[in-house]
């Protein structure tokens, strides 16, 4: 395996969730998807159905990160205007996709209409995403992903393609966690454990309990002994300052 | 009250929204709050705990919107690396605040230690943001404010500033839903609906249930005669298309 690190970005189209009517659930699933194939998810954006900021992102991300995936407006109705974006950022033609078309006609029947229809455009040349739940499909452009916000569908086209996805390394983790120290009380030991251990990432995230704060303390790298060392240090360092050491896999306490 | 559109941009700092080990829900209720003030959330970026990208996503957004709230990343750890960079996307020093060193030094009294100091670090200048669950505050400096990520702390943190913050016209809303017909079978008149009422926003959201789709038609603008006026064609669009139309408000049947 190459050490390349494969990045990605995944973009939310939709005034919804931006306005607060819809809680957004397709970034984390995406993120621990990216994460578990060796694929770095670096960004979100979140942004408005609006031509122009659709065209700027893309461009951005596209450039910027191996993947990108944007999720919601590629629906039937006029508020779904995601795929002509597209087809604008990279500058091609938008127009009836050939294998979509008969698809739709064949799938809809009698209950094809325009609307319906319009979702069977793409830009000129794009890769067809299947759509299991409801047929219309997503798309991908280059190293674009096109898929639709309805999270159930989301993930549906996201199994479709994930095979196809080329990560690198895959991350491991392992989180030691402590409900009687707050992130004051192991702050400066907790760096010195960073500083010891190098090839891993220790983040650190407090979390609010009855009483006070505990912390979750996660290392993450691409080497389970290396994860496991740091592991060790700070159970060490945890008891060491009087709390109680909690290990994330077992949930049970680590004895001294 | 102005014409003004107020804008804000949500900035998510933390390795731990990327890697799907944290849903955020901070942005959704921020959404939620800033619409209700008349400010529009027209962006949100979620990105790591890394200094360059926070100084250029801080800079990018500070100067398109009126407002930029961050979440994460200002704890006593390590990788809480937000603070630092705001300095330095202010190109201000980073240093202790005069207000929130004594304020700290009192509330943890023998628990203060370099970590936990660490706190009470600004870009030179900064207003103070107050903490009521903990205490260790945040700050804004010029049109940026520095919040917290722990979901209770930010909503405190929050309440604290929304006073002071300018909104424009409260966009209303009111939802119209149908579950007997999709968003392909109402397409084309929905288009119809929106080009007659211009000066309101038509958003259509599918949702899955049993046996296919149902469509949530949201009527937003800042004229609320005018968005029921929307509504009532909405209604009549339902109805003729051979749907049953739900009121979002009362969750009825609207009788024909």
């Amino acid at each position: 395996m190459s050490d390349k690190i494969y990045t990605a970005c995944v973009l939310v189209i939709g005034n919804e969730v931006l306005s607060g009517r819809t809680q957004d659930v397709n970034i984390n699933h995406l993120g621990k998807e990216l994460t578990a194939l060796g694929i770095r998810l670096m960004e979100c954006r979140i942004i408005p159905d609006i031509e122009g900021e659709i065209v700027d992102a893309v461009n951005h991300c596209r450039a910027k990160y191996d993947y990108v995936f944007t999720t919601g407006g590629i629906g039937s109705t006029h508020d779904d205007i995601t795929a002509k974006s597209i087809a604008k950022a990279f500058g091609r033609e938008f127009c009836m996709h050939p294998v979509a078309e008969p698809m739709l006609l064949k799938h809809y029947g009698e209950r094809a209409n325009v609307a319906r229809m319009r979702m069977a455009m793409t830009p000129k040349g794009a890769e067809l995403i299947d759509n299991p739940v409801s047929r219309a499909p997503g798309f991908k452009v280059e190293n674009v992903y096109v898929m639709a916000g309805v999270p159930l569908i989301a993930r549906a086209m996201f199994d479709g393609v994930k095979a196809s996805l080329k990560g690198g390394k895959v991350l491991a983790s392992r989180t030691i966690s402590t409900t009687d120290l707050s992130e004051g009380m192991l702050a400066d030991e907790l760096s010195a454990v960073q500083d010891q251990h190098p090839n891993v990432d220790i983040g650190s995230y407090p979390f609010l309990k009855l009483g006070g704060f505990g912390v979750n303390l996660v290392v993450r790298g691409d080497d389970p002994a290396k994860i496991d060392a740091a592991c060790a240090d700070l159970i060490a360092m945890v008891q060491a300052l009087g709390g109680h050491a909690i290990d994330g896999d077992t949930k049970g306490e680590v004895p001294k």
